[in-house]
């Protein structure tokens, strides 16, 4: 008999057909014997639905009182939920944010989880029950209601799991899994049966958005095994775990990233004196811009060459910023790209074989693919290409490393 | 300065524009110096959709979940008017029945006030902060989320006036007042300024339905001035308080309330026994059924006739009810009649004045109306008629009683 956290995310629990599917998934789960901990988000368009409304009353909702609107989302969720499962004769409580105890700090909109109170939920699966939880909220010290932004479902399911030490965090979305690459992309995508924590937060980051990055990271932390599922298809999913001892069979990457949102841009001739990274680097992060590659090549002449990648809705704010930078450091010219990708290669089995790196750059000569910028990390290998060339360099690099699913390998 | 109660409705608050000039109103007020704590209902409508999402669900829904379902409908609207509020630069702050907290017994969809924490709210008061609270919710010791019932918004404004010891509770409601009978029947109908919580009462069981029976019960026991107005027109609306001291002027009678809801079920013939009124009585509450007016005749040849009125949606439920009965008792035959109205004159001035009734029945033999069944109470005197007699009644009396407007008496 395992505990179980399960989270739902709007999708699943988007219309009132949907949600008595997921009671019949959770009810299987009940009847195998697990005490089960069910998280649930607003259904799909509420949330949104809800901050219109706010918006109508002002562009600038007070952060407090958004929370108070939106987080009543869940709320409704969580209490059909419980209903559908007692309607099928299994013991069900729902409890908001508040109710479980959720505490988290005062940072109305974004706020983090502190603490989780566990004595209420523990004598209800005691009971029998099943524990149906608002996701994405909490309650701060005041008593004020607080949301953990964005998505933050995810990370309600691994901190709930966390607390009560629940065997394992499940979380249904409406992929089957992650994959070694996108599918759409690459046909011969395989899903992993697994995957580490520190991989899937690069693979995250990069742009396979099964997961949100806190909640992994959460998972992480606290070593929470975490399993990726689809909602309403039965398989095993992917699990994401912490990197046991490195088996023989270990593939050496595990996936191909991409991510099509950035742009560069690069300040050139400016003189190399030390500090002068925090001097470029510092007004754009001021004007709340965040980067991402940085790539600064080596000096010529006493001046250098300074690269970096931004999202590309900051190109122009950030191109601003740096006309302004350069001409107080007397830099020559200010150029920038926004048709460019990256491209990565994720896997913690980089880190016991050489050549990985030229491995990549290998197979993406073979394809006359010019590489820009090059980054690395020790379980990743990322470039930067012309965006024409992004679908064949994935499919390159995801054959190259031997990702390709062998029984398409024929297609 | 005063500190004020004001609670506003469903339809007050149904759009968003209608919460901006409840936020106008409510400005007004602050501006004028008063501390003011304002309850509020759900949008109109929300409520019902909630309920019926449930109902998708489950036609039984389970009470603790559907409160959490559907008290989140004064949440928002809460968080809304502050907003508004804050936008209009008067500081607001929104609470729940949960963080008030507004302390209720576990009867779910039909909980009553047990307690209310005046300390937050007085904290803000005093910090300069109009206090939004969700009407109609509250949460039980175990920290179960309670809803108060239908129309329960009003009770809440009493018992937080009560708790608070405002000065005023003000109930702001598609009417400008409570008036001398159902202008709509009356063109002369009259708003009173002044009317006693007992005359409300009565007038407001009787189908003057400007507020809720429970909400003026408690005003009434805690003594809590309580006002009606119009929520957006300009006026001095009715005030409800205790019965001072009579003056020469108060009127005999303050109102003309009726009734067409109610159906007529009469058994004859019935062996005029101890404890007869029970065994007939018994099984019509048993069943559920709200009684309302009961007359037994005295008895004639040891068998008596014994007749009640019912709501006319309970008629035939009652009927059968009625016939096992009376096969029971041996009673001769049960008949009824749905075709009647009742109609009431209310006043606490007829506690000194003689001949009241006498004076209402001379008023209806005037108009050749027929009276079915009298009874009558320390501040009332109902008569049941022919349903088509209605109006006619109505008038008769609201000039017999010098109801009529001076400036209309012309008309």
């Amino acid at each position: 008999m395992a505990l179980i956290v399960q989270k739902f995310g709007g999708t699943s629990v988007g219309t009132v057909e949907r949600i008595e599917q997921v009671a019949d998934k959770v009810k299987k789960f009940r009847e195998a014997g697990d005490d089960l901990v069910v998280v649930l988000s607003a259904m799909s368009g509420e949330t949104n639905r809800l901050i219109e409304l706010a918006k109508k009353i002002t562009d600038q909702p007070v952060p407090r009182e958004l929370d108070v609107i939106v987080s009543t989302g869940e709320q409704v969720t969580i209490a059909l939920l419980a209903m559908a499962l007692i309607k099928r004769g299994i013991p069900a409580v729902s409890y908001t944010g508040n109710q479980v105890r959720i505490l988290t700090d005062s940072a109305h909109n974004k706020a983090r989880i502190l603490q989780i109170d566990d004595q209420k939920i523990r004598g209800d699966l005691k009971a029998g029950r099943v524990v149906v939880v608002a996701g994405f909220q909490g309650v701060d010290e005041h008593g004020n209601i607080t949301t953990l932004g964005r998505g933050g479902s995810d990370t309600t399911g691994v901190a709930l799991a966390a607390a009560l030490k629940a065997d394992e965090c499940q979380i249904y979305t409406d992929v089957d899994g992650v994959y070694t690459t996108d599918p759409r992309v690459v046909a011969q995508a395989q899903r992993l049966d697994k995957i580490t924590f520190e991989e899937m937060l690069e693979m995250a980051s990069l742009g396979s958005k099964v997961l949100q990055i806190r909640a992994v990271e959460f998972a992480g932390k606290y070593n929470v095994p975490l399993r990726v599922l689809h909602s309403f298809q039965e398989g095993p999913g992917t699990l994401i775990t912490i990197d046991e001892e490195e088996s023989m069979e270990q593939p050496i990457i595990s996936g191909i990233a991409f991510n099509r949102d950035e742009a560069k841009l690069t300040i050139r001739g400016v003189p190399d004196t030390p500090g002068v990274a925090f001097k470029i680097l510092g007004p754009i992060s001021a004007a709340n811009i965040e980067v991402d590659m940085i790539v600064q090549n080596v000096s010529h002449d006493n001046t250098t060459d300074f690269t970096f990648t931004v999202h590309r809705n900051d190109y122009d704010k950030a191109h601003k910023v740096l006309e302004t930078t350069a001409k107080e450091l007397t830099a020559r010219e200010v150029v920038g790209d926004t048709n460019i990708a990256k491209v990565s290669i994720v896997g913690v089995g980089m880190r016991s074989h050489a050549g990985v790196a030229s491995r990549m750059f290998e197979a993406l000569a073979k394809e006359n693919i010019n590489i820009q910028m090059i980054s690395t990390s020790e379980i990743k290998v990322s470039v930067v290409i012309e965006e024409k060339y992004l679908e064949l360099a994935v499919r390159a690099l995801h054959t190259a490393f031997e990702l390709d699913a062998p029984a398409r390998q024929g297609e």
